[in-house]
């Protein structure tokens, strides 16, 4: 049985790797979770110094994640790690989880879960296997008013959901880029059929599905590469339905000059509508047909009770993007001491990595609509 | 030769027709033009009534257009119309318009320009026939911050265009709503093949070649009828592609619960992005590679020398969309004095009508890619 | 008796005047008031050229305003001028309110009132002794959502009012600033004792005791020079106090680089709080105890029925300073035709030029508490 | 010498403490800072059931803050506390300061510094005398964006400081509340001679000194008791002077209803002007005299040097109170890294609570001019 205080392995994540210390950050902030072990990065001297520069025990610092498996699993339970995370670029997500799965641990991961839908469905199957808790990090499920917004569609706050607008669009591509984040981002081999669409427009899909409650089924879209000689879309919007008569368009993009991190959603439905931008994340606005709109504001006691564990100061102190990040390591960790799937797991994995796949081919294909498989 | 004072007459607009007063308050503000004669409704006794409040001669308030423009035509040329403003239900313009034209005047009319597309390009055949002056009153191009963008981006501020997002929603039709207002809109016979598409798509698809330059060529649409009973969409929403290589998503819906007249576009190109929302419309928001976003301002002795006429008042003083009706009015009177065209005239029509029949087709073609005719 | 439609004379808004073609607008707006006659400027070549401009009849183009008001008082009742709107600089309001009054004409005029507190006692007298109706063109009182603040106070919408912050701050004197505009605003002769606070500071006044309903009765100020060679006030800022225990604080200034024109009010009572900006005039935001912020907006059914007249369009299609100067306009002919006061009339004279006489008094005298005569 | 990694001892913040919680998630963040003692209540179950909860070894979860010091002393010193973080209720910081230092350690202590001038200067007296380092949480100074401001005051970037607007308004205590937080606040004995201006007030003169690099000299105030039967004041406003001819406008309240943490700072100087709000503290607003307003970002690269290292993620990714507060821990690990004095440091102390009481004294005073003591 798990502590209430959990050990993190972790893979990847080594200096110069942007998301591992956002992991990390998110995992230490409450202090529910210890980083115990690690191989961050391929280059064994990166990863030693970046598991000293943690405080790591050296032992307990990889050369490869299959020794890591190995080497954790040899230790006495009470010792040994709880769960790894997973934040090496995509393309590594399977191996390394499936490497965790067969030694017995849950797997924390980033997104998207796998390069494509083949490995999304063989990872659903080994997860339901194994029994293990298989979790992905969609950092912007943490936010509570993306909780809150769930929750009044889910109590009928705005009727039957009509049509939704959700985006994510950012400027940093616009421009050839030549970083180690870009890097792989643009490789097919390590990024998979898509670029945009697979890094950012996955966040979308998996928003909408999470907020309206409903599944994507169908999509018509348009996948672009507008940087010479990029070899993955850049850019692409798409049409959708929804299952339920829901009808939606979803924008992705990586081109758009002087955006950061532009993730909104809109949610109309037959007697209201709510809005959201994660770029002032405390805020959701919330209209009607006959009263004036309403701004709800996180940590206010009107919130609905589910909304209501998700932060950690009174309103009007700003929480953001590493505490949204917290709260999903949270109910990670809440899920594995009540031994439930968590908010986001392989389910949302294999429908993440089908949507892509219908993106690409619906694309290709003269926007046909184009089914999402499962 | 046409004064600089122009004379109007107008067909349409009588009591409790919403856009027939926007007309008159846009013609009146800047005191260019004196509304002389009228068919205000196919009731003569409010077309009557509505005359005498307008302190419209009697002899001048005409049973029907075929009259008025008679009438009119007799009149010394130093006291008739020298234009007419069409401001009737959609599938009444043509009929007055090819009147009007037909009988030597001048017409400026509200949008749609004509039922369909075939219409469209009769009018057009017109026009070029008779060589008079046909004006549309695509209102939004009136902003002086919209006239701003499409000078940005034609000074290459921007650089190459690459991706576009114009959207135009309302809440108001979230309802069946029984009014005059809701019911020729949502009539086939009277508003043409497309409800929300038509009404207010159409400013959507205007707005975004007016800004960009560009011309939209090919659309990929998906229509929707959310209300039940409701005979024309009242939502919609079409990927697009534009000369140049443009991309972009157009989204037009009536069922957007608490939105009042959101009409927006987002231009994003290779070095920088322009941001505008007509319900902010003294606000344009400039984008860069790496600087700062700015806040371009109504008014501002920074804005382009071809913005400087648009407004009034110095800056803080907001203007709207009266103000942005009669700069298009003031365009039309300044085209008839230059004796050149309108800036939307009878091409733009053109293309409008074309745009909506695409939308339906691509529509009902499973969102194919469908080219917008001319 | 007065027709509904009434006839206008003006004196000042010659050429080059900022203030006397926004006047024009806003009472050519509704089709309800004409301009008749006027002395434009002490300049007859200019007083001309304007009036030829405007379609005056050249008889009705006087050379003085002592001229217009014996010229027009000969005229036919049912032709001469009934009322006489004023936009000169400060100095001259006196005197040409005085001789309109006295001429039997009623009197529309820009603000302040008067150069002093002494004038606007003796405006006062004069306007009680003609019977005439006397109004003071505060436009910011003319936006529907000043009325709907003011209403939702008037019924106890906010409770008990506690605390107001009202502000007006500006950019364009920040530097020596050599125009037209400017020079009168400086000058002591033609502007009177205050610069900043005369000219701007009396609308943060007039505006917080229209929205509270209650009167201004002590300041502690702090008026300040930054220009060098400035002989007026270009900042200052007061703590206040009104009747019924209300605190408050005023600010104004016009060296505020990169402010336009940002005039708003805060008001927070026991149960809740109002706050408008003019720079986004179409929304009020309205916050409770325990309840979500609301967000109000013009032309909505919601809006308390006296704020309903004051929009000509449905919402989100913002209407701006010009309309609300026109509202102001509307309210002086309905007040004109109805026999009763202006809403804005000689007593606001009177405390505009008190309010302003106490702050030289407080500021003068470190700061000491100073009531505000009437 | 001390390690980069240190060790800290906490007094004050048991359960039912807010602030508590915020200081250990603030040291924890960044994973430099554990804690290892604490006093953490009056109440020993509280303070036992506290350090359990935080991992505490039993063995240094002290009775009494006495008893905290000569048992931290006592221990080797790679093992004992390097530095006190105190966050009691007010009228014990400088108990526990004295305390601390007297003992050899370091103090990080949460606002006011002290209850009252007298305590504060003594308090001066004492970290002089020791050569300690004494650091104030002025939690907003954390944010990277009023760091940038600072920044851009002090390389001249907005010119001459003339005009400063700073604002901090809460609701929490617009009634009568309850509560543990609003009981010691509203309490003379605990809370000093100022219950809002001592709270909350405090931080908008730290905040007004910091960002302009000038000192405020005096104070014209209004302290204000708008609910029945609280014993200081829950709202004020105060005219205030700063060395350089800076002026400005201070208010702080806590009875503005539907506020929630709305501390705000503008400042305008000869060339331009900078606006900052603590509730959307990734933006910073910058105007000028002739350019379009520009909006800085948090983590963007155009920031100025000394804000890179504010900010955890990319642009765009919003951080918080928490990252602030974070970075105010890592500011005073710095600064014990390097022997230097706390950004905040003890002179700030001393000039806190020397405004505090200048502003009671000019309330009492009929506004008088006051000068802030040192």
């Amino acid at each position: 049985m798990l502590n209430e205080h959990l050990r993190m392995g972790m893979v990847g994540g080594g200096q110069g790797a942007f998301i591992g210390d956002v992991h990390r950050l998110a995992a230490r902030l409450d202090g529910k979770i210890s980083l115990v072990s690690g191989v961050f990065s391929r280059d064994p001297e990166n990863s030693r110094a970046t598991g000293q520069m943690l405080g790591l025990s050296p032992s307990r610092c990889y050369a490869t994640y299959e020794d890591m498996m190995h080497g954790e699993a040899a230790l006495p339970a009470d010792e040994r790690m709880n769960f790894v995370s997973i934040v090496t670029p995509n393309h590594m997500h399977l191996p390394v989880a499936k490497a965790a799965l067969e030694a017995g641990f849950h797997v924390l991961s980033d997104k998207p879960a796998t390069l494509d839908l083949a490995e999304a469905r063989a990872l659903r199957d080994l997860v339901r296997q194994t029994g293990l808790t298989y979790g992905l990090t969609h950092t912007y499920l943490g936010y509570p008013l993306v909780e809150t917004a769930r929750s009044i569609i889910a109590e009928g706050g705005i009727g039957k959901v009509r049509k939704v607008f959700v985006e994510y669009i950012q400027g940093w591509l616009s421009q050839p880029v030549d970083n180690k984040q870009a890097d792989w981002r643009t490789d097919p081999a390590r990024s998979g059929p898509s670029g945009c669409m697979g890094d950012i427009g996955t966040h979308a899909h998996n928003l909408a599905e999470f907020v309206t409650g409903n599944v994507m089924t169908h999509v018509a879209a348009d996948l672009s590469v507008f940087v010479d000689g990029r070899r993955l879309d850049d850019d692409g919007s798409a049409l959708f339905r929804m299952q339920g008569g829901v009808k939606g368009v979803l924008s992705a993009s990586q081109i758009c000059v002087g955006k950061e991190n532009s993730l909104s959603i809109r949610v109309y439905g037959e007697t209201g509508g709510l809005e959201w931008d994660q770029e002032e994340p405390n805020t959701l606005i919330r209209t009607y047909l006959d009263r004036p709109t309403e701004i709800l504001r996180a940590g206010q006691g009107y919130l609905p009770a589910s909304a209501q564990t998700g932060f950690r100061t009174p309103p009007g102190h700003p929480e953001g993007y590493i505490e949204a990040f917290a709260n999903v390591y949270l109910d990670f960790a809440r899920a594995l001491n009540e031994g439930r799937a968590s908010t986001t797991g392989v389910e949302a994995a294999v429908r993440g990595m089908a949507f892509v796949e219908a993106l690409v081919e619906s694309s290709k294909n003269n926007a046909a609509w184009t089914e999402i498989g499962s």
